[in-house]
């Protein structure tokens, strides 16, 4: 399948945007150079064995315009405690970026600005293989050591297209807010079908759990729709964190741009947010209840509040459904404060709810309940076909009534409930407006939806 | 185990009320003998080949008191048409009984009084076993026959007691109203166990299904929770038409006569009616939504009524559920009027509706669903995990729309729907209070349960 004339000006218009321009390039690789050789002086300087490389995409060229990170890692030898490589790493850091800042993620790690450019320097090991790993970083150079041997100047552009495309289509990014494609996995993605057309191509016909394996050396099995083997790691699957839904979302965009390509697909604007007479209009149109829980978020970086709010809107949903209560949609937001957003279809229950006992044949356990509930059963009990059931008085009534006595009961994210335990507001209907200045844009992508 | 003094106190107390005087005994055989042999001489005087017997709980002294039905059987030899059989047996029958009326069963029969006495003269086959009957009155005399040669003046006063126990329960009858223990099946039991408390024990511990067989040559399996095959036919179980409920309610009664005899058990008040105000009490109470469906009964018999009603009612509920909305009990009611009776949890539904489509990769369907739902969907389609998903507009958010709109699309029995198709009332909420003045004892039974 060839995507045609139409295709091709609507490629080439996207690279125009996507392709760092030749100067850019220029001034990113010669201030590469500089960092690694200062770097370089530093570990001379320091007499620590180590060596210096520039990985990540600008070092492949895989980068999209704009993103202008310049990655560089100190490989430190293993004969190393963690404790000099920390300390070394940071040294050299500091030394290279002195006006950078101390970040942390598996190690500490310097972070800092050079001639306009966003500049990571990171320790780490110099193992022998990907599978010999102390730390997720250590397997960085194993990947940038396999792409670089393999990406040409095409395929690299192509990277770049499919990168962007993946941006517009909101499923670029392996942080677990977007649980997307990651830059590496796009990569391999290229690389294994050809090119970007031919990325779509397969996509599109994907029948998931689809499993790629380019070095051909996996045994193990994965429980993901996308597995692709790492190739520097045979026990790795590199799509893992994908979630289902973007698997999804690429199938349904690739086959909507190869139908029809378009460059504002690659670019799209954001959602415009929705004012509160919009919210307004869409509960009227719905008729559904809307509650919100709304609380200050604990002070964790976005890869660890994400998943505990997910976690803990699961821990409501079945908290909820357990008391009769139903829900039609749900999703979590975050910016200054936190939101737990449940749409309900319903959200009261009568004051009575069926109980059902053993079978009457089961006479042990029917003198139980028939004792148990003589006098405290609102009606019987009686029975139902070979059971005894009562009808007992509820406790709670309302999905509001719910969220205010028992939200600290349900299963929760372990930081997120000790945010909720210093507080939380419960919007409900028409208060949810209040949402507005904060996360329009979040509500207009809930009630706006798209694939 | 024995039920001790207070149990043959209560029995006694009993006994005394159900065991027929002996004046009226007496009074009630020569009357049926009286008719027996009329119903010779007009047979001789027809010159058919046939003979007469008494046969049921009068023929064989398991009568309760009160209940003096007097059944006469003619029995044709099984050379005479059907045609034959029937013209025949209403010349007895209206020769008999020259004030009866011809009443129609699976032949017609005469149905009269005399000295005081209910008298049903019946034709029938005389066939050489009960596994050849023509029709299910044939039968009878087989039944006759066995029970005749054993039961005992002991045994017979069980079978009384046991059967005023089971009224006492809302469990005797083997009508499709009450779907409880016939007179039959009452007689086998105390046979099979050996008398009234021997029964009570017995049933106490069951675990259904139970299967008995006196005779011990059934080979067919019933899928019934009890089972009795018949002495006189192995492939039929008497006890196919006791609901799960009815033996629920004899094990749980039996335990607790046993634990605490009763005479009161055996002979209960009827339901206090319910009033308005009584209504409006529960309904508070249970902060449910009522709703009923009133109209004329079509022309038939208990017997075919209450099944058509109960699969109407079936079909309402799954209609309604299949909209999302969910049902804490129902029940059905008959008198003048019919009503079927349902007592809603969740009566309104939003405006909108969730609705699945094919997962984004089955390429064929997800063409064709997105093709349909691009415009008519009111949000969506968005991608749900690895599906599409749309919300559409509902065309029914309450369930008394769904009633007013659609029962007649809902499976009804064949009657029942064409009563309905004449037209019927919705009652909803406090509205039921209408239903009073027909339905007060039977609303009592509802909303007062009772095992």
């Amino acid at each position: 399948m060839t995507g045609g004339d139409r295709f091709d000006e609507v490629v080439s218009a996207v690279r125009e945007r996507v392709d760092p321009a030749e100067e850019e390039r220029r001034r990113l690789q010669r201030t590469a150079a500089t960092l690694v050789a200062e770097a370089e002086a530093v570990i001379d300087d320091l007499d620590v064995d180590a060596d210096v490389l520039q990985v990540g995409s600008t070092a492949r060229e895989t980068w999209v315009s704009g993103d202008r990170d310049i990655d560089i890692f100190v490989r430190f030898d293993t004969s190393l405690t963690r404790a000099e490589l920390e300390r070394y790493g940071l040294q050299v850091g500091n030394r290279v970026l002195p006006d950078g800042r101390e970040e942390y993620a598996e190690h500490p790690y310097v972070s800092g600005q050079r001639d306009g450019f966003d500049v990571d320097l990171v320790p780490c090991y110099r193992v022998d293989a990907a599978t010999e790993i102390r730390s997720s970083v250590d397997r960085t150079p194993f990947h940038d050591r396999y792409l670089s041997a393999r990406l040409t100047p095409k395929t690299a552009g192509d990277v770049r297209l499919f990168k962007q495309f993946l941006k517009g289509i909101r499923a670029y990014g392996s942080d677990l807010k977007t649980r997307g494609f990651s830059g590496y996995l796009t990569e391999l993605l290229v690389l294994e079908y050809g090119g970007f057309e031919a990325v779509l191509d397969a996509a599109s016909a994907w029948q998931p759990p689809v499993r790629l394996d380019p070095e051909e050396h996996g045994s193990t099995t994965f429980d993901d729709p996308l597995v692709v083997i790492d190739p520097t790691d045979p026990d790795r699957n590199v799509a893992a964190v994908v979630d289902a839904k973007n698997v999804a979302r690429l199938q349904h965009y690739a086959r909507e741009f190869l139908a029809e390509p378009s460059v504002d697909r690659c670019f799209p604007d954001d959602f415009d947010p929705l004012t509160e007479a919009d919210i307004r209009n869409h509960l009227e149109r719905r008729a559904t209840t809307p509650l919100a829980i709304r609380f200050d978020p604990p002070d964790v970086v976005d890869d660890q509040l994400y998943p505990q709010l997910r976690r803990s809107l699961q821990g409501l949903r079945t908290g909820l459904e357990q008391q009769g209560f139903e829900i039609l949609r749900s999703t979590v937001f975050a910016d200054r404060t936190a939101v737990l957003f449940l749409e309900l279809t319903v959200a009261t229950r009568p004051d009575v709810e069926r109980h059902e006992g053993p079978p009457v044949h089961v006479e042990e356990h029917a003198r139980g309940f028939l004792e148990k509930y003589a006098d405290s059963a609102v009606y019987g009990p009686f029975i139902d076909g070979d059971r005894y059931v009562v009808e007992r008085e509820r406790s709670i009534t309302a999905a509001r009534e719910f969220v205010e006595t028992g939200l600290l009961d349900v299963a929760l994210g372990a930081q997120v409930e000790t945010a909720l335990e210093d507080g939380y507001d419960v919007l409900e209907g028409a208060a949810v407006t209040a949402l507005v200045p904060e996360f329009g844009g979040a509500l207009a992508r809930y009630f706006e939806p798209m694939p």
